[in-house]
């Protein structure tokens, strides 16, 4: 690999980084259901209550959306921001 | 691997890294499945609230969808955008 | 490995990173087969509300096998457009 | 390992590639799995509905084989149109 | 090395990734002993609906058969039709 | 490693797939097991239904086999017929 | 390792290869743990139904036994027909 | 790799070390999606007490957060702080 | 390595191959320890059912045990008996 | 690697260490949502105890942040104290 | 590595050996933790039955210890007997 | 990489064993955040009963923090004790 | 690695070994640990049969105990025995 | 690495060695944790009963505790009395 310079390796192993970032995006997507789920049954129970409910639900998952984002803003800096040109 | 070219060792690896992103699909898939089950559930309860079980349902299914979508969007980005051209 | 150049390893990665990202189809596997056996609970309760219930479970499937296809779209970017011909 | 061609290192790739996206299909299993379970046990308190036990357990359950078919979909690709001949 | 040719590398990551597409079979084989518990239980309760539950259990395992079907298709596509002969 | 031909890393390599696949029986186990526990409930609550519930039982877990033997045949496969005999 | 033969690497590989294979072992073990576990609850019930339970218990778990004898034969195969001899 | 230095190599594991960290968000992310459930389903029964629960919901969703932002923290200072410059 | 044997390196497989085969024992323990506390659970429920219980709780507990032995045997066999002596 | 330092490989290892030390993140994350959760629940039922669910809460999700903070300690030592200059 | 004979790198395998064989104790760590509960559980309801349950459950554990010694009996035999002295 | 000294290789190795010791941080994170919403689960229900319900919850959550300092402790002597200058 | 005899292999692999050998303790913490909350949960509902409460869940915990302490012997022994001096 | 000794590769592998160790506390933390949510449960119901159930839930937790010390205990040896100077 005598072609290969130092700033190639650190862009290879940036792409392999900002895929294990995404990784995050699990935790959210099950928590985020599970809201999602106990709010449709919550709603089947109270349907006058929709608004109510849906609102708790929402603010539930935009805090729990946070991580997911971390997880995308980190990719997009080692992948936009390459802030290890040496 | 004289023949290897420092751009060919990151193209390589980002499509390693795109395949890593994916994998945050397990979590969304888990929790809006969970959802779905939740909202046949409470549709089976109450039929006349059927629209707002569903309409609850897939609010909080497309906040969970989302980090899948940054995974996509990592993924696309690693592939196309090529940000990693030295 | 002389005979090896940069453009077979990436060819070499994008099959590794396709298999990858098909690994995120456990999740709206499991997601929807949960959806599909609390809807045909729900059928079994409630046989006269079955078009609702039918509905609800195939719309909250429908959203959670996106990110299944998701991976199947980057796989099939991976093998088909090959976007990383230098 | 000298005798050894860049198509031959694709070619030994994709068929761990395609090994890989078969593991996909522990998700279908398990769910579909949970769906059979519910319909049976649907139908042991309904017989009556059966047939729309039967048809909504198996609608589900198509649905959740979609992303099994997807990883079926791409090892085939990457084991038969070959792809990546250089 | 040296006596290895690159036929001899394919054949070898065919029999691993044979190996790694069995590994899908822990999804079916969980979920059809789930589907035949609960079978079991649901006939416990309604012998007399034994038939209708035997029928549902069976359809729904059948469908759950299918990924690892797929996954033994894969392996028996590596190991026997061995399309990467180059 | 000059004394070692490619026949014998197909071989080497063929051993440790057989084993790979073995792995599947975990599904089977654990799901069969379910099915054994929740017979014998069954039975403890209505002995007069045992031959139905047995037969149940025995009918549902058969198909969960299915997996395990599949990694069988593939193993056994592997071993004896020697599909890669170069 | 220049004194090593083909025949010594796929020798050492089965060695590994059996210990994967018995791995399998954990799903019966748990399966049947379960199935015992519930058996003698149910015996508790019904003292009196208690050889019906025992049979259907033990069919089961007889079945469940079968991955886990899948795997040792294997592993014995691998060990003592040494189906690779060059 | 001759022409790669250890300032390449620091910069190269950084970018791996901030993907791990990006990992914790799996936790937060299903921690607060469960609080935003369960904060769903009590708003459903006492929609009266909505803004005690929200409050108690999102205090408890905050304390969470941290340790999502904690390692968001170390990848950023991994990424732009470059404390490792020799 | 100039004077390591194949027989030495065949002796070192075996010993992890050993190792690895005993890892099946996690299964059954868990699976005898859950019979265990549903046996001591029944016994408090009805003393007088006693000896039934036991008995078929050793039963069952006696199957889940075989997969453990195997996993023995195999390591035994792999120590002792040297089946790979070349 | 000849102008690596052993300087670097320790900074390197100390980036790569302090991302390992971020996963512990994932435990807090879940407890102190399940916490978040449940005190949500609680405040629900009892509005009137508002004050003491939330002091009481936060004091539990207080001890369980420990750990989080215990590796962005250790991850900060890593990063800023370099402890390891030689 | 020139120093090292085939008898060191067997003696080494063998202790990493017998540190893997020791994992299999998480199993009957969790299952007679259970069993202990369950036990616990039993004589808070029924302490005239102190002694039955307790016979029951030690009787259980005693069992589910079996797979703990089988890892302890190879760990030990690994270490001491040195059966792979050539 | 002739210029590493072994004392460079003890020290990434102690950044690299620092980290894996904080991944204990998981267990008690998990377990005091239970424990922290059984208690608000429990002020709900019994507020006058508080104080008692908090004593008994920090008493325990603070056995549950004791592993979780272990590792910080086995850490920071990693870090700064630096035991093995040799 | 010149400097390194064979010796010095063996006992890093040990103390490799050794710290394999307590991952076993996982499986008695959360046993016991359940073990614990169970008859702290018993003692709260039958104050008058605390003894005999404490005398079954230390009995159940002491043999749920074994398997940590074989791991703490196997890894003192690798330690301190030192029984692979060659 | 020439000028590594086999001394400084024994102490690097302890190093490695003693993080292992460590992370059996994810047991005890989770199992108490447990126990300390149980024990506050049981104070809230029966506060009378207070000294009894915080004696039984310690006594408990003092056990489980067990295996976390003996990792802890593992890696200080590990670390301090350097047992495999040679």
């Amino acid at each position: 690999m005598q072609g290969i310079t130092g700033q190639d390796l650190i862009y290879a192993c940036s792409a392999i980084g900002a895929g294990l970032a995404m990784i995050a995006g699990i935790g959210p997507g099950i928590g985020q259901g599970f809201a999602a789920g106990k709010g449709a049954e919550a709603v089947g129970r109270q349907p006058e209550a929709q608004g109510d409910i849906i609102k708790t639900m929402l603010l539930g998952a935009a805090v729990a959306e946070t991580t997911g984002i971390y997880g995308l803003i980190i990719a997009l800096i080692l992948i936009f921001v390459k802030p290890f040109t040496s």
